[in-house]
């Protein structure tokens, strides 16, 4: 039996413009390292975080991949100990599936090393688990492309549905994050409770062109569909400068721009990697205008999601 | 120059269950067959009606075909004097589209007849123009399908795109019409005007994935998207024996079923000509039992939409 497992989750952009709470994709990078090794001493460990985010609990019934695994260990009748150590790249509160990045990797690793031979599809309700612990919502929008890779829709979460969408070639994405904090949930509660009907039919025009629009690689589907009419007009509000580096994007040649999750972060989708460059510096420019560093990611869709390393 | 065309408009179904207000698709049949003649008396004249359903003004200023043709006229800035003949075998006021049959027809008749030389996606405003005189706004889930043919997706109305999705084959569509009437004002005045972003967000994994399900031609996707959770919930009150026909057309093997456009007609999809028979028959039965009598339709989904009959 392998003593020891180290594995990779991705960081993921939850919403992705046109798909408020149903759509999500993975990122190639950046991602958080997670190295798990069985102990004689039972129950689960987290060691003090490594990286380059360090300031989350090592509680295990407070981190979101001691609360995953777990919750695997248990639904396997499983007390084996297991010590946990993660190396954060995703930034904390970014609005990068953070928690989930953290999760993802411990339940692949966990896997291997307990040789569970659990598929991804059954490990994904322990992530929704921690997501659950963590925000008071088991949602799958990071916790689907953290794990699985792709580009996924989150058809619906009882029963659990998940749909890998076709993605385009060459489609890279920025995302730049401001150094600034907003809460999951603070960013749930501006939110409002009821929309119009005619917002939300507006929406699904939306959101239908856009998933018509990367099955058929259409870039100019792809383009007037990345809008968002239930978020953005209210989240927009969180995040200072939030117009300016959303027309900077545009200037730049992306095909759409948005908040990444629940924000603070914001990402673009473009056609090349070089376009991606050019649209993370300008909206890194435009932050900066407004007062606020930041750290910019360029990055392909990660179809492979999270990974066992070695 | 012609002197006489004769064309054939089909009815559509609207909203198409998971696409409230931004779906719909044409059938093979019914329709309306217009009859668009030069006349030598300046000015629109419509002749009583004939076929199946004859109960409609004459008045063109109140007739959609005679709407529709005035605003094509006006917008090419002619003065010719046009009689026109409707054959209506669309039902009126049954959900059905059959104000959009009437004007596709008559506009790609008068298109022809007077050489105007107008691709259909010139002529679809001046159905838009229709529908907004019958129906107070100009929706375009029945006009865009009787028109242009196929299984659309009106992703937004101004600016008007209209997507054509991918049909799997050997798709039919069963159709009843319960002896009844609903005006399309009710059917709209009964939804609320406000909905929870909850419900939302789940439509849009419903539409998202119907749409996915359409363009990889996945069956079992598609029979699972097929969910309406904004108007079903209140328009389903207006038809009597509605869960009732639904739950029957479960049992005789439909993908999905609801109601077409704004009702009272009901329809659902199957995935042979002969399981929509079955259906058919079995919706018509349960509208019996609730003490209607209907009519049944049993069609393919029309690629052609409107078209000059000779």
């Amino acid at each position: 039996m392998v003593r020891r497992v180290r594995a990779f989750g991705p960081a993921s952009i939850a919403n992705a413009v046109a798909g408020f709470d149903v759509l999500g994709f993975a990122l190639d990078e950046p991602g958080d390292v997670v190295i798990c090794s069985l102990s004689e001493k039972a129950g689960i460990r987290i060691a003090p975080m490594t990286g380059a985010f360090q300031d989350l609990p090592t509680d295990p019934d407070k981190n979101t991949a001691g609360v995953a695994v777990q919750s695997l260990l248990k639904k396997h009748g499983i007390v084996q100990g297991i010590e946990i150590e993660i190396q954060k790249g995703v930034p904390i509160m970014g609005g990068m599936g953070s928690s989930a990045s953290s999760a993802s990797a411990a339940l692949v690793a966990v896997n291997e090393l307990l040789e569970l031979k659990c598929t991804k599809m059954d490990l994904l309700p322990f992530i929704l688990d921690s997501e659950r612990a963590a925000t008071g919502v088991p949602h799958a929008d990071n916790a689907a492309p953290s794990l699985l890779g792709g580009f996924n829709l989150i058809q619906s979460l009882e029963p659990l549905q998940v749909l890998a969408l076709d993605i385009p070639p060459n489609i890279f994405c920025s995302v730049v994050h401001p150094h600034m904090y907003i809460k999951t949930r603070d960013a749930r509660e501006i939110l409002p409770h009821s929309i119009p009907m005619a917002v939300a039919t507006k929406q699904m025009g939306h959101i239908a062109g856009f998933i018509a629009g990367m099955q058929t690689g259409d870039l100019d589907i792809i383009k007037r569909s990345l809008v968002d009419e239930l978020a953005e007009p209210h989240r927009s509000k969180l995040i200072p400068g939030y117009w300016e580096v959303k027309q900077a994007t545009e200037e730049a040649g992306a095909l759409g721009c948005g908040i990444s999750g629940s924000g603070p972060s914001m990402f673009a989708l473009s056609q090349s990697e070089e376009i991606a460059k050019q649209v993370a510096l300008s909206m890194q420019k435009a932050f900066s205008v407004a007062g606020l560093k930041s750290d910019l990611y360029i990055s392909g869709i990660s179809k492979l999601g999270a990974r066992i390393l070695d």
